[in-house]
């Protein structure tokens, strides 16, 4: 498919945007097949259907990220895997279509030098809470003290105006979500989903997955009164401690998620 | 097999139907392939069990529309599609069994010229809505901006009485169902389930999907207290900007359909 | 295996009892065939786990009852229906371990002449409604008409004591349960479960996958406030015509059971 | 992999332990084969995720117990499985990494030398109940009679302050846990999951799956107001009575877990 470079054509179905910047270093086999992996594992554990997007930072050059085409991710392939710059424009789409939230991710990698992925989604327990007026999400188990002791939520009306459509879908709006994330790995975002980021792939999507088993758990707990929620000094040593561990569910999702798939 | 055509037999088990119309121009294979598709994705996601239908309105005659026969949606092939009249005559049943609510369909597609898609259904989250004296079903995430500020609920007993089985199985009830439709692509029947309508048949599908899933988030949610829902820009904003790409979920769905069944 | 059957034998994994009394007439094939179905029909739908039973009435004598040997009912095969006359004896056991509930069965063929087949089970949202002091289940959708307008609830500590295991596990508790049917098809069963009954194995097996949608709808709904119930007409008319549709169900579940277990 | 056996190495991802006791006897295989299925079945009924562990007591040493290296239960294989002092010294992990909770399992065997196995898991209903200031999980069904009047809950504040990472990582915090035991079979785990003995594996997997639902239905339950919970008598009878037929699910998860993983 060819496309005019010099111009962006949008449609109603994903962007097409022309490619802004030359390719450089490519990114190492092994990132992108992690990458491909991690779209897998998201659909496989609920935490995306056919929306919802994790990326990467490259791993050659940190002023660019990767990031699937415009599909749903249970399908993506390393085929499928495009290089961004941190303002969102596309280096190699070769006209393929692009997401419309990119700049989620373009924004956080700028603000954030030390986030190396990051995961969007709109998953089960999540999207409840984020319009809930009286609760937020605050970390009550182990597995998930990354939260911490209340999770921000993202209110596009204040950035964007109250007829929105939600979507992070400029620059300006991916800014005014990165600031959420000076003080937290985890930013809920009003009647919409949240977003997570992470050191690594493995631990961005084990985030992504406990997050939204905290979610489930806190709407439940909540039926019975009152919660112990972790402390703040367990947040910080149990998210220490056990997200040292990622590597665990790590493999067996992979592992089932080309089981699955019959690769590998 | 072989009935008398000029008198519908009538028994417990659906209905045997005279064919009150000649069959004119056949509808494009296409269209019947898609109706197939929708069929066993609402099945797959959920959305019917062995009850429910989806209809499409004839691509060559706008007063005929498309229906399977009656039968379980997730079963459903080419051979099983009936064109019926708006009245909710079958054309070409050749004494097969249909619908006992086909009158849905017929009666919303006169009703509302620019309905292409219909979708009935008990969806988990719905029914619960449908019951509710004190909450209506809103939009509350950007995926079920269709819904609005509030979604009609369908009494059955101002139009049939309080003794009915809450069934549309005729066209008196049909009309009084397709009114509430003039201010909602979306109504819910009370304690029976909803009914969605749109442009096409991905989208209607899209809609169903997510009118269960906005249901159940918001039943969720509900048990934290007050809810921000969208505003009325914002539903219809996201409708407009996030339904045109149901190409995404539908490209998915139809995978996923033709490989659980071993097709294409 | 050989047993001496003058005596039963009783242990803790089910019972080993001694035939009472000769074979007589064999049911059909058939009958047995959609006993088997149903087993598999209830485990598939989450009804049963390894735990429930499903019996039909005996085709050529009325005295009599057909139900699989002690083990779990997604497992059962032709081979392991078992004759049972109404007071619970084997007739055909021949050494096999056999229900501890049998006596649900026999009790309710004894006193309702018009019942052909009878489901106990422990499904999800039906134990949470058998403990609750403040609500009873109630019909609130089309499909669950026959649970009407408050299905009773058998309270064992009336029959039995307050220490008993919640079995019904002799013909004394069976009567007392059977005596909750004269007025209903379906009882629950305190910290237990229910009994569904119906004129047909379809019947029962449908019956006892909706009233469970119905207790988990009634769950989710009481969430909101106050529910619309059907009215008595309504759950008359909605059982009487839509339960004429069972066989929709029953076919896509019985091409599910045999798919599932590579069959037919 | 080769380690200095004189000195443990700990890292982030798990422990590597040096051996400190020669193995002995080695267990019987047919014990080692239902320690797999246990680990596959609470993985398959959906106890364990990636995280989580079952032992068993050494059928030859009382002073020794079983358990998988650090991996996820539901890809366990014979050869994974590490003997253990109660101490929780490994015997013969030759390197292999260990589980960092160890603790819980060789403290309750030192502690209640009637116990045969133990199962440590974070399963979706008990997490709730877990960090309730206000209820206290307790047998409602007879299928759960163990649980009884109000199962303890363990508050690792109390012993190892209000900063841990909610792990019990060492054999002063398996002791405080273990004492919990003196009183119940099962022992929540404020913030974390929660802890179930048996005298032997099929029961205390049992166990684990249906304290699961009864703190389900509990949740479900509380939602309509009061419940009548299961007496002290009916507690202790059902417990005896019905724990006598683990047999039956046992046989079927084991089916299940083989036919899943294409073994046997």
């Amino acid at each position: 498919m060819c496309v005019d470079k010099s111009h962006a054509s949008e449609d109603a179905a994903g962007v097409v945007v022309a490619d802004q910047a030359g390719a450089g270093v490519a990114p190492s086999p092994a990132l992108i097949e992690d990458l491909v992996n991690a779209n897998h594992i998201l659909f496989d554990q609920g935490v995306v259907d056919a929306f919802g997007h994790v990326s990467v930072r490259h791993d050659h050059r940190p002023d660019r990220f990767l990031l699937a085409r415009n599909m749903a991710p249970g399908r993506v392939g390393a085929e499928d895997i495009i290089e961004f710059t941190l303002d969102g424009d596309a280096v190699n789409a070769e006209g393929r279509r692009v997401y419309l939230e990119r700049f989620i991710h373009g924004e956080i990698y700028r603000r954030r030098p030390d986030v190396i992925a990051v995961v969007h989604s709109h998953s089960h327990a999540i999207v409840p809470l984020s319009v809930s007026k009286s609760t937020r999400l605050r970390a009550l188990f182990h597995m998930a003290g990354f939260i911490g002791q209340a999770a921000p939520v993202f209110e596009i009306r204040e950035a964007g105006g109250d007829s929105t459509d939600l979507l992070i879908s400029n620059n300006a709006l991916g800014r005014a979500l990165a600031e959420q994330f000076d003080a937290s790995d985890i930013v809920l975002m009003r009647g919409h989903g949240s977003t997570v980021v992470a050191q690594s792939l493995p631990q961005a999507v084990y985030r992504a997955v406990y997050a939204e088993l905290n979610a489930r758990y806190q709407l439940e707990a909540s039926r019975l009164g009152e919660i112990t929620y972790l402390s703040e000094g367990e947040s910080r040593t149990a998210a220490q401690n056990i997200e040292a561990q990622v590597h665990r569910p790590w493999d067996l999702w992979v592992e089932q998620a080309k089981a699955r798939r019959g690769r590998g």
